[in-house]
């Protein structure tokens, strides 16, 4: 068992603050723009009906981005089982970009290679069940209320409808997919579900407790309750290995080696085997668009630790 | 000059509409499934104030697709120069297909390769004048009024309306340009503009006057007034030729070797230089989306009457 | 502490024989295409000085093929460390084929994305020291002596000059590299030396040994003597799971779930953490140029005794 | 019939050579390195007997490099007809660099797009007859010989082997396209003729000359005697339009209009169709490979004289 308490935390993020002076807070999304880089915070969320620990500003609320393609895949997986989503989205790491197209037209039959990429998360939200997208963000909203046992969770209407407007390039991806018969129904409606489950807000020490039902298979890190499926939890796990730091997911499985999932807004989860979770934000991203703050307390977090699974 | 009379024309015409059996209706339109891979004419329009001479179903009226991408650039080079054109798209062949979303990424900066594959097309509608999709329509009818000669020149609506409502593809390639800042305002207005221009319907003698106006550098081919600036003429003609007839420009280039475009409908329009234009129609098309009997015809006519600019 | 006894591995191997039918020996290199496709073997190396056990032909030798690619990695990164290593080859998984060479093009600068390529493994074999193919050769041999505890180790000569003689694919991946200052010296002492690793010959049991020692990070498994530092050991583990299984990496993770690594000869060595190494043997290989029969025995294996990392 | 005399060379000779600076000598092959970007010259051979006109250094010698590739596929059209060619070499442009290979990888099946990228100018010289590469040379060098009128012809043997040891790029093609059943035979060899033809030396007479002969239809344009098949004179010529200027052939066509061949030497041939051949030679080049003098002085005379065939 590792342990980390909040001394740790303490410690190390005071340690790589410094680093936000090397990345840049995301641009492209007029409502992450304003974020303030020198905002940062982290949990750890350990298995075992303890007590959260945390650092910097913990209370702090950000959107999940990215990290939201995680929960829908295990949301599609256990609505539809693996055999269903892995018909429309593969299970290969990609060395392209999140956000590239090439793949699609380039593989036949066209599929988006897995579901940390954009068309790959696209393909996956499509699934999700309810009849109109309100129904659809409920159905994501609800999920994330039961991973963070706080059910007042909601998104972020100003960043959603702002990620909404400018989303032209998750509508030539989704446009792309609707020609090949990789996604159904209208786009307009799909982007409004994808934009809205980015969109989810939550702070560290929930994003901890979100990192630590998958350390603790699926199952809730105080009662252990089953929450999800351990098969699912195993699935999105090993995708967060092999694709869940964009295109430096490689690199990050040899310098940390542990599951982890990054958004741009700069949060990172991280899944430490049958030990607990971690969530570190930090909206200074480096050039792949992982918080800089973040890869650095992982780093050295995990060289400390020894948390690598290989 | 090179004489064609309707002589030749029946004769060479009944040669090859055996060929129809080689390819197929484009299907992926709804709206063209329905036509009848039987149906064949073809036209010639000389210089000179002379006769048009023409054979098969020279009546029938036709929808000019991607014959359009010439007039269009016609139009927005004549509304605003070679060089804003060309700011927006390039000048080089692709050996990619028409409907290639690729390049837009791999090139930077991004700009589609050229006007006669769709995603310049769409660039280059984009920039025509008007206030909404109307009066850029009529810009696009008037020019084609114009060099018909026929003011009764209409597109058809229920095509129109067909394609706009599966032009997937397309929207693809607008949403990924329109994040790239090649195309600007709104995507489904250029894609009701698009779709109109694709579906401006003609018969084969119109579409033959059309050509001979290029044939005769820009000059209405009766009466030698300027229709269109000779350096205009000049700059589509080079465009039909490099790339006029999607990824078998190369071979044709070498088979026929004078400046043509066809569309999907199962037109193609040949400019023979001062001598006049010839168009012909059948709707059953081969791999690359050229008309089967039109390609046969343009590739017997030429070698007799050796046409090649080359 | 994972259990597995000789009566389990005749068990799963007897159960996935049979699958051997659904796949082809590699019929690309000559030498190897003269593989009976109905041999079969495995063989599971237990940490902890205790006995190997074994099923099928487990004293039939053949060549490790893209194994090596792990032990040429391990020997240039002891060599040269991490920094120098990656300055020439990267950490990414890659979507392409094996051979593929598109990704040199396109990438800048230009660099093998992963060492598990032949493009990376041919970049990694041109640091190993010596003075001559002989010398580095050697080099390459001790490794696999020192870790198979078997001084006899040899390349098989006729495989070797079968694999030189045809390696036209590898030598425009070389040249390429050349042009791009990647690779240095000569193409054909390179190539030289890659079909002699390759060509190395072992059987299932000493193959089982080499993943022992990784199990074991690094250490040998009977006496627990360091044959290679631990950090080195951990980074070939994490590229056998990001990238050792061809492109079907991704899925093999999700299925299986433990560092691999296959060669088309048809073996496969798995590394099962803490527990042991287990090799197995088939040379009728899937699509990917996996033994079919191997990733059968595998995926059985990994969910009867809950190998995965995740 | 255009008329072009030595005053015209000299005057626009004078008003481009500045673009010189413009321009970089192409360093990336050792003997080229060393020209001198100041050195210029041009020379127009009529049709019809008449005297050629020229202006600067008009018997500086240079190697004609890709200009070769125009001469072997009159060469193997002569020699085995288009049909056995055009298996082996496609006709269609390329949107990328010469010397990409990517296209090789993707296309299916394999073939270069056309004779004028290296790789399909590689897969036509393997094609020349000729036992062994000597004689396979002297094939090519008679035909530069016979369309020259001088039997003094030959190649300059310190750039040929100063291209032969450094040509890594044109190595990894051949062997790329061995591999894919292209090319047959030593690929040493190949690069032995290849770079032996690049290497032929001519001044801007004699390159004049012969773009006459394709400007004459094949015929020799003192005593019209045919030189070459009217139909491989047309064959080459189209592909001088679609593919003779590197990757800006497209941006040439529009803003000159004929047929013309570059070589990174520095020289340019261009055919004027009735009227004669244009040789133009500066060693400081574009970005795209191209003469920066040839071009501008290409296009200020084509612009002056109405030369363009579209």
């Amino acid at each position: 068992m590792i342990e980390i308490d909040e001394k740790d935390l303490h410690y190390w993020l005071e340690h790589v603050k410094i680093y936000a002076n090397n990345g840049k807070v995301a641009d492209y999304i007029p409502a992450l723009a304003n974020q303030q880089p020198e905002i940062n915070a982290t949990a750890f969320y350990p298995i075992g009906d303890k007590e959260v620990a945390c650092a910097g500003q913990a209370d702090y609320s950000f959107t999940i981005q990215s990290v939201s393609k995680v929960l829908t895949l295990a949301l599609a997986l256990i609505q539809h089982g693996e055999q269903a989503v892995f018909s429309r989205v593969g299970k290969e790491p990609s060395s392209d970009p999140f956000y590239s197209i090439q793949k699609l037209e380039v593989e036949k039959p066209s599929k988006p290679l897995n579901p940390m990429i954009n068309a790959g998360a696209l393909a996956v939200t499509n699934m999700i069940r309810g009849r109109g997208s309100e129904e659809m963000v409920e159905e994501i909203l609800n999920l994330v209320r039961l991973l963070t046992d706080d059910p007042s969770i909601e998104y972020d209407e100003e960043v959603a409808r702002s990620e909404f407007e400018t989303a032209f390039l998750n509508r030539a991806l989704s446009y792309f997919m609707k020609q090949n018969g990789i996604i159904t129904g209208s786009v307009e409606e799909l982007l409004d579900v994808y934009t809205k489950q980015c969109a989810i807000t939550v702070n560290v020490k929930q994003l901890a407790r979100i990192a630590a039902v998958f350390a603790n298979d699926g199952k809730d890190p105080d009662t252990n309750q089953p929450l999800l499926p351990s098969h699912v939890a195993r699935v999105c796990k090993t995708f967060m290995v092999t694709c869940g730091m964009y295109d430096a997911s490689g690199t990050f499985a040899i310098n940390v080696g542990i599951p982890a999932k990054s958004g741009v807004s700069g949060c990172i989860m991280g899944v430490i085997k049958e030990s607990g979770g971690l969530a570190v934000f930090g909206p200074a991203l480096d050039e792949q668009g992982n918080s800089v703050v973040g890869m650095h307390l992982l780093k050295d977090l995990a060289d400390d630790k020894r948390w690598s699974i290989f």
